[in-house]
């Protein structure tokens, strides 16, 4: 699981990316890049986007797994693969994380699927608490999939035991050669698909991919700019890059890109060919999560929408330049997507949160007739439920959330409350969430 | 608002078709149409998908709406035209369904945008509930919305009086040829993306969808079947295709394809050169929407989602064959598609709720810690919280939801509780959803 004993920038380059683009020609789909139209009206840059997002497992990985197990001899090709999770920290404990964060195996399930079709064996170790449905797809790939350890740091030991008892090749996600010239093939299709593109934009979380992008397309078009992207919770390649001592922790959204150990030989690579790290934050994440489903359908996790949410924290930037945005991967639970699209919407004032305190006890009934009247669309119960708060000794406090045309609609519907008597308060996201 | 007093279906030509092709090129997207590996495993057939939702309104109709705006002669275009809501009925009310119904105005919002670019002027009228979004967007299109009557009907009575008095030209969002002639170029490119493909599958509404592409797929390749697909609450057009006495009515989740009034011309083209049509339930829907969205990380609204549809409900027709989907619309509330994704769990067992009756009463707390200790997952209380029903007289009874691995472990977790002693009963989607 370390890296190869290697750091020279010099083994990556452009003619093998392009000897890895012949290689998955037909096995991994050439995936459309479009111009954005309006998320160019919202950042102010001319946006066009490549959908890795629309690959069979849902992510880029599969690229640069392909090309490794191509590379393998066949004696080893015989005796199989082994590869894991390789996500740090996700937003809340572990348990929670393994039901939340299907991005949580991008590249297991990438390595899963091509040694399916090439009849390699494979097996991936995922921690014992990994949800059923995640563990069915992986099998449903061909895969031997091992439930080992209560943790990822635990699943990983057992992984290291079992590569070296059964003599099998640990398929590293970004630290190795081949796994980069595969992600680089990107490159290649954006600029035949789009080729005015001026600056692109790549998240990084190991740095396979950024590394394998920048050095084709500086190949392709010198001029080119290509801007890697991090989250402030874990800036590895940005302090590498900077020169910083920096620190990786935290809970993030965007797991796909939350490595604390990142690549020495991509760390060597982006050094010499990336032009600039940016880092965003959750809230921009969230942002563009909501901005790529809600303006052009398509679903981002965190890490896909990193690139987005770079132009959305730092539009003058990109102003009017013509940006390709690598929208890596679109694995993400459709529950926390829809947490993403109600927060947008509360950070809009388009769904009130409030607390009608004490003033309640006895009226609940009441309160149910007079808010529809006073012009209240209270959603539906099953899916963002009117939410009865018992609040202890104190008697009936009633938490209600709502939707709103705007924010002063919601404002006239509280003022609505005021004065038929109710105590209202307005209920931050935060407090909401407890 | 009444169709063109002609139906023959003569008048639609694959020539025009082509000319409408030429016409819209670089002004509209060449939408991708890609394998869907994980469709094709689900339903037995081939699957490809023309991603129409990646429009930049969302929908196809932006290509009718071109061709018939290219189409009128230069006074005609300084004079303006005009637009309006073509659905008929969504669930729920109307000011629910417009909140929810984003597809309302699919055709409404292709006009708007390409009458901007075309500097024509446009106007459009949506009811008076209309939510301020979709005005919004509308009007960031260049459109002139007119807000009018409290009901489709009533805004349609003055969309008509309007056209009437200014001498604005109706848009008609199917019974037009130009408009039709506009969809066909779907096909051309379907055909030119995808040459094997041998079996069509098209949601129908008002008939304008398939009856271009009918007539372009079959004059490229004769061999080549189209089938149409209604819902079976809106089942017009198999109606008149098969000769049979239909209501058109209810609620439903594919409000884009819930038309009564079916063209007359789209009708006779249909009669002639669909080879049938298929009916499809709203669960059946519901699945595919969630089939989209999980497996291919893409928005489906409910007509979107029709052919893949008929696809789940009669997969034994269209087994092995190599079968192009129209994926036609994209424009679906986010939290919608929230709540089917949770249907969908709900229906696997993955999502379960519980009524724990009477015994509650003073237990809240007590519940609270016993839950998690038997290894339940209490999802975020703020997207799909642990909902208190404070059912009247007869004390506290508790509706708790809760998401289990799979189904066996969900039962586990009810036979915990009633160990402990309460009383538990399993909830219907129904009661939930009250």
């Amino acid at each position: 699981m370390t890296g190869p004993a290697f750091d020279d920038p010099a083994q990556v380059t452009f003619e093998k990316i392009q000897n890895a683009a012949r290689l998955i020609k037909g096995a991994v789909l050439e995936t459309p890049c479009l111009p954005a139209p309006r998320l160019s009206q919202l950042t102010g840059a001319d946006v066009y986007v490549k959908y890795e997002n629309m690959q069979v497992t849902g992510a880029f990985k599969e690229r640069g797994a392909l090309v490794k197990l191509s590379s393998l001899t066949e004696a080893e090709q015989a005796r199989g693969v082994i590869a894991g999770l390789t996500l740090e920290h996700t937003r809340g404990d572990l348990y929670r994380a393994a039901l939340e964060a299907t991005a949580l195996g991008n590249h297991a399930q990438g390595v899963a699927y091509h040694a399916g079709r090439l009849g390699i064996p494979a097996t991936i170790v995922m921690p014992v608490l990994t949800p059923f449905v995640k563990i069915a797809a992986t099998r449903d790939y061909g895969a031997e999939v091992v439930l080992a350890g209560n943790t990822l740091a635990e699943a990983k030991e057992e992984a290291d035991r079992l590569a070296a008892e059964k003599n099998l090749v640990w398929v590293h996600p970004y630290d190795d050669p081949h796994v980069i010239h595969g992600q680089g093939t990107i490159a290649i299709e954006m600029l035949a698909q789009q080729p005015d593109l001026e600056v692109l934009v790549v998240p990084i979380g190991g740095g396979g991919l950024i590394s394998g992008i920048a050095t084709a397309a500086k190949a392709l078009k010198p001029s080119i700019e290509v801007i890697g992207v991090e989250t402030t919770l874990y800036p590895g390649m940005w302090g590498a890059f900077y020169g910083k001592e920096v620190v990786c922790e935290g809970a993030t959204i965007a797991e796909g890109i939350a490595v604390r150990d990142i690549g020495r030989l991509t760390t060597a690579v982006v050094r010499e060919r990336v032009d600039d790290i940016l880092l965003v934050s959750e809230t921009d994440i969230e942002r563009a999560i909501n901005a790529y489903l809600t303006m052009l359908r398509t679903i981002a996790e965190g890490a896909g929408a990193a690139g987005l949410a770079a132009l959305l924290s730092e539009p003058e930037r990109f102003q009017a330049k013509r940006v390709g945005l690598v929208l890596c991967g679109g694995n993400i639970d459709p529950r926390l997507l829809s947490k993403i699209v109600v927060r947008e919407l509360a950070r809009d004032g388009r769904l009130v949160s409030i607390r009608i305190d004490n003033s309640v006890a006895g009226r609940v009934a009441d309160i149910h007739h007079l808010l529809p009247a006073s012009g209240l669309h209270i959603i539906g119960e099953y899916f963002l439920p009117v939410h009865y708060a018992l609040v202890a000794a104190k008697g009936a406090t009633l938490d209600v959330t709502f939707e709103a045309f705007d924010r002063p609609h919601g404002e006239r519907i509280v003022s609505a409350l005021r004065e038929r008597g109710f105590v209202v308060r307005y209920l931050e996201i935060g407090e909401r969430m407890d």
